[in-house]
């Protein structure tokens, strides 16, 4: 590997996320608050390791996969590391596994809580905890390359490491007007969001939750989460954005170039809808004996299939108490996740369609065994590699799904509450059933549970082989 | 298809039935009972309908493997549909739907009982229901083939349709031959089994308790299983029993031919009892505390995780009230489950070994993406169609547990147990967690849960394919 590289790149991150932790620097400042120096001295750390790391400017920028995987593994386990310290340093989260768990929740886009009282935090807290969703959503990789002034093609390395999907291509020829595409798409749907939300919340109040949904995570700032403001209107509003933030962002880009026929036609686009809306009809027919008239019941399955589905995670109403009908609904809809090349975690959309293409591949081949037939998605043929590493990824995810489950199954909470907390985890979305459910958090959980799921955090949002290559001896030998 | 052939096939089978009939006929009549009809009528519909199937000797006898899966799925519909007649006509299980449930998870070696009190049926009625489990372990084509005077190599196909693993292959060059040897050892190991239970238990119980067994089914004569003998002599003859018959039976005959050495080499067998020594040792610990000794958690432990990863369900105490972790490795090895070529259900061990060799050949290939590697399992390599096969079957299996689930789940039980009513059913062991624990049964469920089940029982034994193909709209054409 070629680790001077790695680390130089892992120093860029370092200083990105000194800039960005300005931003809720910001915010503390304006609400006076006591916590700037909570913020000062992870920037001033930060700054220092970030410009020690890059130096030296003349390094062998030659890179490939691996590289790519490197830099996208360690970035975020260090970048979540320092985004840590603000909750320690102002002992808001005095607790360091507490506040890492905090932290990784975020980045990850995950949403889960260890927080009894979130509603205690200051508001710098608040919004820093918020921005780690919106940075994770896209990928601070992504950012990077957005921002920076010239980056070589190598660099797709890096995006395909960050973004999720079984093969993240460029929509544009070169990387840094993708990573810039992506960017400007992703700001313009949350600053739309914020507007649209400022007609019934405070600014504060829609910032956060506008990042909370534009990142797919789901971190509120209110005990209740959505419910807090028992609002149609912002129901409504973030359940069309989470549902937005769910699709693959190259559509969105086709739409601005004018081919929105070409996008509505997308195989991905249009097994994604129709899942919702079965499941939203299947779920409001189920729970409608639950509220006081149909549309009620409509309200709240649609809001929570929005959120479940996209891995969101925002809550209206404690599905704990639904009939289990609908509970499997929502866990099947955790594990299929959103789009690729969305913002969203778990299987995602295009991988379950090209599964069942697969078994149906099957069943042509045992019934005739010498024809030869391929596999199209997307109109286009799924070559052999890229199947090879959608099955890959499947069996590893399956894997680490039973070992984590084992590891937190440890401490001897109910097989429900121990099984969805590793579901909602590993598919970022934040709330499962049970202890873990929208109205529970997982303050209760030990330390060895507590990394265990931070460990399928950081594997569901980056597609588990950036994580788990680190394990790999091969990967830190010399080229 | 050639569904000539195929019918022919089919109404060999239901000869042969007929022919096994007379036994559970002849315990009634010993015993004096009054149910003697019930298998009278059932055998002579069976013989009718046989000889009308198989009239025409002139047929063409060119099959494929699609014809080999015809055989099979249909075969083990009408053989299971004919099995529930005694039941039905003694009225022992009144309800159609319950016996042929009761049937069905006996064939396919479940062994999950719709009965809320077993001890009230016949002598005869209970020694059918367990010889259904007998017949089904090792397969009633594979019996066919082997008292067939002569077979056609083309045979293969069936044997490899009914066959458990990844790809069954001859043991010896005629198929008529591995038949016969697959048969002699499975009968073999049964009577020397049936020998040693004689030394506590009387004859009738040691048959069908051996028949269970053998089988990996799991039906007892008893409401309590074998608890109800409360002896270790019986649970160590039979945990021992339970993991012999969960190793590929080809291991047998290379001790049996003297190549003792290369059997122990097996790469399946060493995982196979590696997991098994694992789990007894984890879950002794874990419950400890619950037991009187050290020797009697080991003694309950191990005789659960035999029973359970050979996919047998007899139990000698309520794991329902188990901590989660030792839940967990239950639920582990219902997935896991014995060995390819075994009589034992679940996935197999050979594919998990596959499975984890996998995600180590991609984690190489991602690293080195221009060196080939191979996937090597006992010391072949695992060349591409059978490796697409094991994927393509782990997806397919996924979305059926998915989708058996759900359908389960309509009737609104708690989550585990809806859950693991179908992980039990699906890879035939019988008890699940909750109202279908060891101390409970699958009474309770409705026909729509019912016939769900049925459909993963056989789809579990049969692994998949034989009977999803059977709803291909391609299968029915004419070649």
């Amino acid at each position: 590997m070629n680790l001077r590289y790695v680390l130089h790149q892992v120093g860029n991150i370092l200083k990105v996320e000194a800039a960005l932790l300005s931003l809720p620097l910001v915010i503390s400042i304006i609400y006076g608050e006591s916590t700037v120096y909570a913020f000062l001295i992870p920037i001033a750390l930060l700054l220092a390791i970030g410009f020690l790391l890059t130096y030296k400017k003349d390094i062998d920028r030659t890179i490939y996969a691996k590289e790519g995987f490197a830099v996208v593994g360690i970035s975020w386990i260090f970048m979540s590391l320092f985004g840590t310290l603000p909750f320690v340093i102002s002992q808001e989260i005095p607790n360091f596994i507490n506040a890492f768990f905090e932290t990784v929740s975020g980045f990850s886009t995950t949403g889960a809580s260890i927080l009894e009282d979130v509603e205690s935090l200051s508001k710098g807290m608040l919004f820093w905890r918020s921005l780690t969703h919106w940075i994770g959503g896209m990928g601070i990789l992504v950012f990077f390359l957005a921002i920076m002034p010239q980056t070589s093609a190598r660099s797709m390395f890096i995006i395909k490491a960050e973004s999720p999907g079984p093969k993240p291509e460029k929509i544009v020829s070169r990387v840094k007007h993708t990573a810039r595409i992506l960017y400007a798409i992703y700001f313009f749907l949350t600053l739309l969001e914020i507007i649209l939300l400022l007609f019934k919340i405070p600014l504060f109040d829609s910032v956060v939750h506008a990042f909370g949904t534009a990142g797919t995570g789901g971190f509120s700032i209110w005990n209740q989460s959505i419910a807090h403001y028992n609002s149609v209107y912002v129901e409504v509003v973030i359940t069309v954005f989470m549902i937005l933030f769910g699709i693959n962002f190259s559509l969105f880009y086709l739409m601005l170039i004018g081919d929105i026929k070409k996008a509505l036609k997308s195989e991905e686009l249009r097994a994604y809808l129709l899942i919702i809306l079965v499941s939203i009809a299947l779920i409001t027919i189920n729970t409608f004996s639950m509220f006081t008239s149909f549309g009620e019941a409509l309200r709240y399955s649609s809001f929570q299939v929005g959120s479940i589905i996209t891995t969101t995670g925002y809550s209206t109403t404690d599905f704990n108490l639904w009939p289990t009908f609908s509970q499997w609904i929502l866990i099947l809809l955790m594990f299929v996740g959103a789009s690729a090349g969305s913002t969203g975690g778990g299987i995602k959309v295009s991988r379950i369609v090209i599964f069942f293409k697969q078994v149906f591949k099957e069943i042509r081949y045992l019934l005739h065994p010498r024809q030869i037939s391929t596999i199209t998605f997307e109109k286009k043929a799924v070559d052999e590699s890229t199947l090879k590493g959608i099955n890959s990824y499947f069996i590893a995810y399956m894997i680490i799904l039973a070992l984590a489950t084992l590891l937190v199954s440890i401490e001897g909470h109910d097989l429900v509450s121990t099984f969805t907390s590793v579901i909602a985890c590993f598919n970022n979305i934040g709330p499962g059933l049970g202890i873990v459910g929208p109205s529970g958090n997982y303050a209760s959980f030990t330390d060895l549970s507590k990394l265990t799921l931070v460990f399928t955090m950081l594997a569901g949002r980056l597609e588990i082989f950036p994580i788990l290559l680190l394990f790999s001896p091969r990967m830190w030998l010399k080229n």
